[in-house]
């Protein structure tokens, strides 16, 4: 648990301070204030995912491919920040992917069921960040949303940036 | 490594995210910034040592006394959260301990020696509030800092604040 549960308490303080920011600077939080939110976080995970890669893929041979670097990301990369696998991924063959996560390690500690809902989104910037870090660290420019029906299951999907 | 290098990863990342921001919004830091940085991170890391004793201490019996609760902090709880036991604990029985750690975990990432001593200080800010926090929830209020004379080693002063 140590480790864990250390990250998770931190990541917890770390989104509520943004938000507390930003909302005791301006009184009440607007779309634009939450984006604001939703940004920082992503960019921190962004760095946080960069890190996490290069130390993961330093004694790995190359990727063949996009769908071969996907996998690596579902699989390996999943297990050590995730905690679990990618439950499923598929994939439009045209750079589009989506990742199932059905009990996404970030989400469990919070909620199952719908109640608390609408608060998912905070808890996933910094996911986002971290997978779109991992690939751009692999020669792959994206863009990651998430996206939560009912917790603790998330999709994440990537829209690879063809240059 | 996995959670490991995440939380260190995401540490990293809130330091500086803490500094960079403050010196934008005023161009340089002054001492009173500077304190307002260590300050934010000290509480992050109180809420975060308050929880994580909560879930350790979750079977323990109680303990007998003051100095019960600091052998207990400096095994199991530095165990558990900076991933060794603290070497050396000192205490003057009147409420001061001396915590010496000769390789503490969040400093061993970033140097060995004397050349970035200056930076030491923010990377010990979380720490010194996961220490308070942690005896706080075990009812000793505390005043905790941190000194580094050669890195990676440490050494942490609490001061109990008798009511």
């Amino acid at each position: 648990m140590a480790d864990e549960c250390l990250f998770d308490f931190l990541h917890m303080e770390i989104v509520s301070h943004m938000y507390t920011e930003q909302q005791s600077s301006k009184g009440e939080m607007d779309n634009k204030d939450r984006a604001v939110c939703v940004s920082v976080l992503e960019s921190m995970g962004f760095r946080v995912g960069q890190g996490i890669i290069e130390r993961l893929t330093r004694d790995s041979p190359s990727f063949k491919d996009e769908l071969d670097v996907m996998k690596f990301v579902c699989k390996d990369f999943w297990t050590k920040v995730f905690r679990r696998q990618v439950d499923n991924l598929r994939t439009n063959h045209q750079g589009t992917y989506v990742l199932q996560d059905n009990k996404f390690s970030f989400l469990t500690q919070l909620s199952s069921g719908k109640q608390y809902l609408d608060q998912a989104p905070k808890y996933l910037a910094f996911s986002c960040g971290v997978v779109r870090g991992a690939l751009s660290n692999l020669g792959m420019d994206s863009v990651v949303t998430a996206e939560v029906s009912v917790m603790p299951s998330c999709k994440f999907q990537v829209v690879v940036q063809k240059l």
